[in-house]
């Protein structure tokens, strides 16, 4: 099934295509206006930690919801939806090693899990849009190239690594707004990390991202960097973290908010 | 030692006065343009689910800092203050009831302890004032009224009770403006929980607050309720928590942080 089929659908339906393994692509772009999450799910021993790390880490990791320990419903984002099929492609991590990329993780789901949803950056792109900041990865039909960072997290118990963020080419006449329109949305990761001058967060070469597609900057453009959601699957590379489920990149949880109603002004 | 003593010291030095005993006021107006910070104390078997029910609760239960489990110390909001002795009064519970008021907490203190802090209106008290909206109870210099809701928090593991605001009265040409000032700050409570009317939040006689001085309405004036972060209070009560230790309402902490810091816009 192709994304373009989605389009019209409603919030449920898309679920229902993605639950079915149907659609297995990623979101970007998806059941508009509506908030996107990222996905971690860890056992409840380390759960504590993880809840604390977010806590001090709210730019990367700004929590949306936590389910019941057991539970893969997200009572507060979508009571309807089941965290273990609903999203297009997950990641299986063992000791910080990527071991699997399965469409549904059932088989995997054990009755001590817990799964937080993450805010996510595709949920201030329509307000961008709307705003009539150009999103040149949306109207190309790819994922925003995303880049690690040298900037560390606050380490929390076991859970270090470093922030992991996206990169949009923004005109320069439109870096205060799109700072401005971004910010409203606190729980989407808010305003920028850092606003041009890469290699001041450590990234020597934008041709060469970690996911997604190189956006190569036109003369009028600056590089805005905001903080990802993927984050945690670095934290647990770094953390060799003995055992998480995440979504892939790019292949997020919808959820069915609207994005205005997770606005702060 | 008077409230009025502490006018002119730094931050350190009304802590040092805390710590030591000679202050064990409230903190109404204390320590201008500081956070202020409400206290609960969990055992780290319970606290996960405490985490959890902040995160579902933000509007009582906005979530400013984590201590390390058996470390008293609040690494985000005061690298270096003891919560054992710096706040000037505090609650013991036990089994849901009240059992001890005292000023310092060391005898309590235990290596399994989560210390967690809350955000307070007392913060954005501070821009209330700055965008001259009247705050009455500081005038008088009292504690404003408190009242709990029949508004239920959502319930988390073994913690449920009632949502508990505090009371200002607006001048009704100010509520819009106070509205918005407070909605900059959603680490303190943000913007109102409601708006006139104290019957639709089962409030049925301003007069008899739970807590702090009952504030006569004048005919100008509106009754605007914020959430307050007694509410764990509250939910100890009713859930019959085994264990609980939090601050004295209007007895808070009070950290390094300029409550402009805080703010989202």
């Amino acid at each position: 099934m192709e994304k373009s089929e989605l389009r019209d659908l409603s919030i449920e339906q898309i679920r229902h295509h993605i639950r079915s393994g149907a659609y297995s692509g990623d979101t970007m772009g998806v059941a508009d206006g509506h908030v996107q999450a990222n996905l971690v799910i860890l056992p409840k021993e380390v759960a504590f930690d993880f809840l604390v790390f977010c806590q001090r880490n709210p730019k990367p990791c700004p929590l949306l919801d936590v389910t019941r320990p057991g539970s893969p419903v997200p009572e507060l984002l979508a009571p309807g939806a089941d965290l273990r099929t609903d999203i297009p492609r997950y990641r299986v991590f063992r000791r910080g090693e990527l071991v699997d990329e399965p469409t549904d993780i059932r088989s995997y789901w054990r009755d001590d899990l817990v799964a937080f949803l993450l805010g996510c950056s595709a949920t201030f792109d329509n307000a961008l849009r709307n705003a009539r900041v150009p999103l040149r990865f949306l109207d190309q039909d790819t994922i925003p190239p995303v880049y690690e960072t040298n900037v560390q997290c606050r380490p929390v118990g076991p859970f270090h690594g470093p922030v992991v963020v996206t990169m949009r080419p923004i005109p320069g006449e439109l870096v205060v707004k799109a700072t401005q329109v971004s910010g409203r949305f606190p729980s989407a990761h808010g305003t920028p990390f850092h606003i041009g001058y890469p290699e001041q967060i450590g990234i020597t070469d934008l041709a060469r991202p970690r996911y997604g597609t190189h956006l190569p900057l036109r003369l009028s453009e600056v590089p805005m960097f905001w903080a990802c959601g993927v984050t945690p699957q670095a934290v647990a590379m770094a953390s060799r973290t003995e055992w998480m489920i995440t979504h892939a990149p790019a292949h997020m949880f919808l959820s069915d908010r609207h994005y205005e109603q997770d606005a702060v002004v």
